[in-house]
């Protein structure tokens, strides 16, 4: 019955809980872009604040990048940790968003009512549903649902330098029985999904330098090497025709799905056509053997996410540039070693190099893929949870983007962890426009309520 | 007897010529960047007011683009037109330029005394010695040497869409017996040069689509066409293992060098080594059975001069642009048909497109090779002259950069035109730290003044 007053109190107070997000959400936490250094400070304090408010003790601490925040409250029964990040991606393209991306508003759409801004959905929409959960029970009860370690990270989109270094110097204090994670998405707009299958990521960054200065093309064009060509054709070369890899080595660790878990995947008739079709796709582009679903949640990756040389202004300049840039990412599965691999592609790169030209590396992060333990009763409490209030039976899934902070947990602080979100998979994260349906709030508070309820 | 009361004028009065191009290369006239209109305007101010101190009858005529300045003056004899360009390259990378490009200074250099600015010596350090050449002359006979006409643009550096318009418009009054050029350079530090092999340019931008919005490469990774990876393929395929270009038809029009002209090439004993040392490099990136000075003159070329796609900022983020782009330039010989080629770049690029992508194509130029007619006395006078003031035979010679001026001289207004120019191969003309040598600018001037001595 209490939990009904709860869910209860969640609807009632919804248009406050939307208007908490939306102050949130008009800080513009960018934690990759030093200019917004004294925002992703105010958006830890804004959060300390709520979370004192709800009675944890709660503190921004330092670290040598963005603050941390943490927070501990409540008493007896399980012990967990709450796990969100108050940081978001950069704007830019700035000229395709219909509105500035840190003055949110809720919009009318099609498909229902959206809050629209930068970090809507990734992740202040998500952490949110939380706290939210936690302040409706607390009308309630009187106290918190038990006791919690919330923990909240400022430089999740920006590689987390200061993760493990923090988790490492406050193990104690962080350690709990489970950690939640709120930062995936629904299966599709109907299903709720509990994320077992996280790929890895390694980043990096390679200049190629050629001449020791940008040449006039006139002068020097079809004599001196052009960076930008010896670029084009080393990337070109990193998938071979069959949309294989072709770094030697890199599918070591790389193991094919076990067939329960294939068989699974095959039962969520998970729509490929559509899948691809909403971002105005057709064709399947990864490699020739693997369904779309396998391609974004177990099979690995290499993608060039940017590329720039030479002129790129308006107009035109017939510069032979000195230098050209790529960032490259690898999504690692299974046991591939992130270290290993990006040892193997600097020294594949390197040995593409023609006379001339060097080349520089750059390192923008390596993780392990994570694979979850599901028999903690935990896993299947929470679907049971998730199953009711959505109405229909949670998934087990895998998924593309790497959250290392799950792998993290494992390895520093010796916890498993939980991933549930309510994102949707048109919620343009990392993209121009992007938003969080206000259903996704709702049922995700009404979610941790009933969560909570089955776990303490 | 006069012409050495010239010469000594020069002399004399060189730091006074030095404060007027200063005064010149402070203003930023940046043609390709539509913030710098103003300042092209009053670059054609500056030197319309200089014509007039001159005598000549001169104005700034607008143009849709930035204005072109015609001054007429002098009588009698043939009637001589110059030519030259006010307008500059963009500064970017500007933080690799040791000091604002628009505050000129003179620098002692370990090669000499050195004027430093963008636009030293492309082209305003190059016009100003005709100029300054006919100031001279004027305070020594009271007269210009002759029947000239100034004919300076301000836009050579973006394609120069107001060019033809303006000739066919205006081509009695621009029509002379022959057209000099001021904006080529010396064969090497001691060898004075008249170009009579000029390369063409096609400019070309591609912009590779294919989501309808950036991707989140979690996500999508794997499974959704990455346009900066068709891209990069494409570009990689342009050349093939032996350094020519893969494009069908290229080489239509493409003739080999008449054995005289590749011995007389021989003979000028250009230091490769050296051409390449320069800046850095050691090895001929361009067609494998080719010397650099046939790769720079007379062999064509494709390069890509620009690339950008993705997330090129600081730190890492991990999309799947929707968008990827390139400008693409080729340097045309012979007879080759820039449109033809254009055509065809453009259908190969487009039969390369995997599904869900297209491709958009952007025109930046199309102009044929020009090749002079050495027929004309005025070629073999004007050698003679330079011989003389630079105490070295000159040389007729190719030159890599197009310059289509000449050839629109021929076409438009049926003019023969001489190109001469002063500027050194380590000028850094379209890079940081651009300077012309201020021997180039004196000998430059008093180069002019024995040339009209013997023309006129």
């Amino acid at each position: 019955m209490t939990l009904n007053a709860v869910l209860s109190q969640i609807d009632d107070t919804l248009p406050e809980a939307l208007d908490r997000l939306m102050a949130l959400l008009r800080i513009p936490s960018i934690s990759t872009d030093p200019a917004y250094k004294p925002d992703c400070a105010r958006a830890a304090d804004w959060l300390v604040d709520d979370l004192r408010s709800l009675g944890f003790d709660a503190s921004s601490r330092p670290t040598p990048g963005h603050p941390m925040v943490v927070g501990h409250g409540g008493t007896g029964g399980r012990h967990l940790l709450f796990y969100g990040h108050y940081d978001v991606q950069p704007v830019d393209p700035l000229a395709l968003w219909d509105r500035d991306p840190f003055d949110p508003a809720i919009e009318d759409t099609p498909k229902g009512r959206v809050i629209r801004a930068r970090g809507a959905s990734d992740d202040k929409g998500q952490l949110m549903t939380f706290l939210e959960a936690c302040r409706a029970w607390k009308a309630i009860h009187g106290t918190l649902p038990g006791r919690l370690t919330i923990f909240l990270e400022g430089e999740e989109e920006s590689g987390s330098p200061s993760l493990i270094p923090f988790m490492q110097e406050n193990a104690v204090e962080l350690h709990a029985d489970l950690a939640l994670i709120c930062d995936t998405g629904l299966f599709d707009s109907k299903t709720p999904a509990i994320v077992t299958m996280l790929r890895g990521l390694v980043g990096e960054e390679i200049t190629i330098k050629a001449a020791s200065r940008d040449l006039h093309s006139g002068m020097y064009g079809g004599a001196a090497a052009n960076p930008i060509r010896v670029l084009t054709r080393i990337l070109a070369n990193m998938h071979d025709g069959d949309g294989r890899i072709a770094v030697p080595k890199f599918y070591n660790g790389v193991t094919e799905l076990p067939d329960a878990i294939r068989a699974q995947w095959q039962n969520l008739a998970f729509d490929h056509a559509r899948f691809l079709g909403d971002v105005g796709l057709s064709h399947p582009a990864g490699e020739v053997d693997r369904t779309p679903l396998e391609m974004i949640w177990s099979r690995p990756t290499a993608e060039v996410n940017g590329i720039w040389g030479g002129y790129t202004g308006d107009g035109f300049k017939t510069v032979l540039p000195a230098e050209a840039h790529a960032k490259v990412s690898f999504r690692l599965v299974g046991t591939q070693d992130p270290i290993a691999i990006r040892d193997h592609f600097r020294a594949w790169v390197t040995a593409q190099l023609p006379p001339d030209c060097t080349v520089e590396f750059k390192s923008h992060g390596a993780d392990r893929a994570s694979v979850m333990e599901i028999t903690d009763p935990a896993f299947e409490a929470t679907r049971a949870a998730l199953s009711e209030e959505w109405g229909t039976s949670a998934a087990y899934v895998g998924a593309g983007g790497s959250i290392p902070i799950a792998g993290h947990f494992k390895t520093y602080l010796g916890m498993d962890a939980m991933l549930v979100g309510f994102a949707h998979d048109d919620d343009q994260i990392h993209s121009p426009n992007e938003k969080y349906n206000v259903e996704s709030f709702h049922k995700g508070i009404r979610s941790w309520a009933r969560i909570l309820d089955r776990l303490m």
